[in-house]
């Protein structure tokens, strides 16, 4: 049985996942600050165990034996997902992962160091190093995989996505966001100079906040058997579905920064706790890729979050925990803030798109050939001028440097970013269809048609579906921008 | 080269290890309470890995060979303790060790739920098929060993302690506390009859505690950058050498019973902290065992905490982290409260020897053959009638049934716990030898003195002497039961 001999190879990886992801966790909110070191050795230990053992020679044997065994139609899907799983994993030789890893990571060390000196001529070098090991990689990936390259290199993020699927779908927002970034802007100078904005009183206590939290990740169906929420500088979701550890950080000057982003991650959250539990030990049983679970987090920030419904029951609960009373009309302005600036991770909802975007064009001209890393500031500079009216040319640190995800050689992750945020509301939109009720359900406090929804079209599901077939059947439509755009229009336009 | 290959096995061990010591103590701390069985299965299957990386057939042709490779003296120690650990870890079939897993975890669960109902008769055959192959096992590792059965278990606990050597011992100290116990209550008795218990206030907020014992824990010599102090239901040391984790409880009413439990955490951290960071991936890295690792943790409790001379210091902070002033002749009869109990872990330092006592004497005969579980009952309650005045006849609940060593198969573990506060005592009278100011150096606070010494002595020196050895080397006496007795005396006599 060589399906069997899968399933039990699936079982001690699943166990090395759950040491790597606790520990991972661990170190981040509990782990003395002295223990570093050792940790580090024991993660790369541990990891290369689960490289070894889930590379080895034989899986090849096992998958194409289990081919012609009598398997029910989870197990075909199981055996298709330990394909994707080994062929993503064995398409790189050894001694080019190592070299791969060293420049990765002296280039994220010097990145750390170079971008607080806005030193771009001294990062160049190792980001060159970089790129051209990328290069590398995409051939080999689209060699092994049968893709273009930089199509290769999206795979391990979200199988399925196609950057000529995706092009014409950035292109069409882009085009709407030219004319609707100013419009949003003027609707909310007009409606600030009408009412201005009602400040953070400014003192919320940590306790505070973090009950707040709890109340409201419970509310919105994080389990908390299966679950916890502790502190940590950069705010995660890791640990395994059946004990999920987010974690935010808390400014005492500010409540909805917390709040916003235990939002955020309760939804990724969500997602982890409710994936098919038998599955677990199996490819398959994972969440299907980084778009998919970038949709569920924004789905809980933006489609919960800040949704106009949401403050109804909300604020209520704020006025409890915080002992601050705040209207509708006084929050929202703080919740739907639009404001071009210069960093994507502090980007609101319309212009953060136009972020992706950009990086998503250079990126494949990097990986492509067309664009030298040389030329990267004075690139980043004009699409940057002529998306969002800023310019970078003098601040690289704010500009081709603000991310670690280059320097990190995560190449083709970006897009997930704003796909995420597109495919939420595509969900949003056909759920809405088939329940049109849900928003007084929200104000209610009552989240279970909208999670039922995604239970039975995303959560339950795991890696059943590329990400593209995943969506079609869960929405009836493929990807598109029609949805977002009307999510933006609705809720910042005139 | 076959050492290089013992110690490269060493880093994966030590991988694994380090792995197993976080999630266990993550487990206690900070796990959901619906990831336990998940986690089992991650903890089990990591143990496994763990356990055939260990013990695999090569690794004996390795320490073959590398005894004819030229090593230093640090490696030929290293050596010993891999064969020590090899012989330990391979002297059991696999078969034998799975019965005895499923016997061991069955036994245990049902001690957990009958001895709340205080039911000995239905516990009875659980424990009889523990120690059959209880009995079984001291017969195969005597014979891997050389070592008369009963010293065969101990020696997985406490390398080089013998049944012989402990026993007179033993013997002298219960000759001692025969007269001796009511002697320490006639003392008491007379005390408070001239000036009653100071009663506890009762009311010690948490977090003031939690401060109070992270001062101590620092002052005493805890690293906080390699180390924390959470809450758990049963306090324990766990986690790595440079990341420690110890854990306490707290009651708002007591603010004694948490500090106390610190400062003995805080002593068994102390000895993990300053183990030989070179050696950290041998078994020769490791602390020496549970005899010494509990000498360490009662020194800090006892020779530190419990010593009038520590309160001098001790006091005036107690007052700065709860507000309450205590003066010394207050505080010191709480702590040297001396009152014969049924039961072990709540007995005080006085009369906690008869209660291992006991188990030492029962245990060698229950491996021995020479009593039978079924005959345990009375066999306890008469050792407890003579050495205590009490009996458990009726209530086996708080008699053999009191601990899980027994249900969980660990015979031999039980001497530890005295063998450590003699041989605390044994540490401190030596050190006193050569520094007689110490108490006036604890009573200012400074600690470097005796922590200098016990580095030295003891942390310093992993396992490389045996645990005898490295008692005699440190105090230049075998272990003697007269530096507990004066300890004894001093503290508690008339
Ligand atoms: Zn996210
Ligand atoms: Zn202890």
């Amino acid at each position: 049985m060589s399906f069997a001999k899968l399933d039990q190879l699936g079982r001690k990886l699943e166990a090395l996942e759950h040491a790597l992801a606790i520990l991972g966790a661990d170190e981040a909110t509990h782990m003395a600050i002295g223990g570093g070191e050792k940790r580090a050795q024991a993660v790369a230990t541990l990891a290369g165990m689960h490289h070894r053992q889930a590379t080895a020679p034989e899986i090849a044997d096992w998958m194409g034996a289990a081919e012609s065994e009598a398997l029910d139609t989870d197990q075909q899907a199981a055996l298709r997902e330990f394909k994707r799983q080994y062929t993503n994993m064995t398409c790189l030789p050894a001694e080019f992962v190592e070299r791969l890893t060293v420049a990765r990571m002296r280039c994220e060390q010097l990145w750390r160091d170079l971008r607080a000196k806005n030193d771009w001529a001294g990062f160049l070098p190792a980001l060159e190093g970089v790129i051209a090991l990328v290069r590398e990689e995409a051939a080999m990936r689209a060699d092994a995989l049968k893709l273009q390259p930089y199509d290769a290199l999206m795979e391990q993020y979200d199988p399925g996505n196609r950057a000529a699927d995706i092009a014409p779908v950035f292109d069409e927002l882009k085009r709407f966001l030219k004319g609707f970034v100013p419009e949003a802007l003027e609707v909310q100078a007009a409606r600030l100079g009408k009412a201005p904005l009602k400040p953070l009183s400014g003192s919320y206590p940590v306790e505070r906040q973090r009950e707040l939290g709890l109340a409201m990740m419970a509310a919105v169906g994080f389990d908390l058997t299966h679950g916890s929420l502790s502190v940590s500088h950069h705010p995660f979701c890791g640990g395994v579905p059946t004990d999920v550890r987010i974690t935010t950080r808390y400014k005492t000057t500010d409540f909805l920064s917390s709040l916003m982003g235990v939002l955020h991650e309760t939804g990724h959250a969500l997602y982890e706790q409710n994936l098919p539990q038998d599955w677990a030990h199996w490819p398959l049983g994972k969440a299907r890729g980084m778009a998919v679970h970038e949709s569920q987090s924004l789905f809980v920030e933006k489609q919960f979050g800040r949704n106009p419904a949401f403050w109804d029951w909300g604020l209520p609960l704020v006025e409890q925990h915080l002992g601050e009373h705040w209207s509708k009309a006084d929050i929202l302005p703080h919740v739907h803030m639009v404001e071009p600036g210069l960093i994507r991770v502090d980007a609101d909802e319309v212009t953060y798109p136009l972020h992706v975007i950009l990086r998503f064009e250079l990126e494949q001209e990097l990986v492509g050939g067309q664009l030298s890393p040389v030329d990267l500031p004075e690139a980043w500079d004009a699409k940057m001028r002529a998306y969002l009216g800023l310019s970078t040319i003098d601040n690289p640190a704010d500009g081709p440097m603000q991310d670690v995800h280059w320097p990190g050689a995560a190449f083709g992750y970006f897009p997930s970013y704003t796909l995420g945020a597109m495919m939420a509301a595509q969900q949003w939109a056909a759920l809405k269809q088939q329940h049109p009720a849900v928003d007084e359900q929200i104000a209610r406090g009552d989240f279970e048609t909208v999670n039922g929804w995604r239970r039975d079209n995303i959560w339950s599901q795991g890696s059943r579906y590329s990400t593209p077939e995943l969506l079609e059947r869960a929405t009836g439509e493929k990807l598109n921008a029609r949805y977002f755009i009307e999510h933006l229009k609705q809720r910042y336009g005139a």
